[in-house]
């Protein structure tokens, strides 16, 4: 018997998503298989996410919150970091939550790098949270800007490369670590 | 009837392969296509090449020459420019060539960066030459670094969101020059 529709959250629905993601991949997932594992029509599904692109921009904003702006979260309020060390640990985290998923949720990080192309509003969004974050331990830091959301975005745009999901298949490189430790001493002369 | 093989060059079968690509596009076009161009057999074609892959390859390596690193040699020999204006210049150059022709030579694009992706090497030595002319212009201009080669490279990591092809989607902002000035701006005092 189908379950009713009106007790079926978005949150149900998304761990569903995540869960069906992880075993058939991105590109064999269709809204379909979501609403047979989550035992509801295709129509009632339709209610909460209009198609295939919905559902994974609702899955991926998901992810982001509880696999990369969650632990950042930590790092952002850690009262024993400041300053430019503060910074060059947040970045270090970011880097190192993103490499970690890339290897070890293969599925869901494969879900995150499209809809990066994708949907440029949901990760217009994502940015400016981290970019947010950045400037608060800029600003904590008494680091001297006269906007610190600017600096705040052109460091993120100069370590893009150790980021940005585009990036994913250079991560394996073994010198990976030494050039983002290379570029960090770079951009940081030029802001302490 | 067939043009005798001894008079086919790597260069004819490279130019072919490259108005191929543009007519058909390069998921859709086989070696097959380029045998058929040249009006020689597919065995033809395989004294030279022994796959698709190693084709894309060889008219990447011709197309990253002559689009990119010909004019980069010009910039780089330019008598009127000197220190950090010249690298500026270059990278400046580097990145409105990339994005002139992720706009107007699609197909070959989307060649060179899927051969990006899965031919390490190729792009290793395309990189390397970058550097190279980088660390030239830092010696010319007597800007001080223990190893200019490393001090180029970190330089050419920290602005890959220029002019890395997994960007391109990215280029089409209109705020894409402004980032690039900012993040100059922080490097450039890295350096100087």
């Amino acid at each position: 018997m189908e379950k009713s529709a009106e007790f079926l959250t978005r949150d149900q629905i998304l761990i569903a998503t995540e869960e069906t993601l992880r075993r058939y991949g991105v590109a064999k997932t269709s809204v379909t298989d979501v609403a047979k594992a989550l035992n509801v029509s295709h129509g009632t599904l339709y209610r909460h996410f209009k198609s295939k692109a919905e559902l994974l921009e609702g899955a991926t904003a998901k992810w982001l919150d509880e696999k990369i702006i969650r632990p950042l979260k930590d790092v952002c309020h850690d009262p024993s970091l400041e300053g430019a060390l503060h910074l060059k640990t947040y970045l270090q985290t970011l880097i190192g939550l993103k490499q970690h998923y890339a290897r070890e949720d293969e599925e869901l990080f494969t879900m995150y790098a499209k809809v990066t192309e994708e949907s440029a509003e949901l990760i217009d969004q994502h940015v400016g949270h981290l970019i947010e974050q950045m400037s608060e331990i800029l600003i904590r830091g008494a680091i001297q800007a006269d906007n610190p959301a600017r600096l705040a975005r052109t460091i993120f745009y100069a370590t893009s490369r150790f980021h940005h999901p585009a990036h994913a298949y250079e991560w394996k490189h073994a010198n990976m670590e030494q050039e983002f430790a290379d570029v960090w001493t770079l951009i940081e002369k030029g802001f302490l």
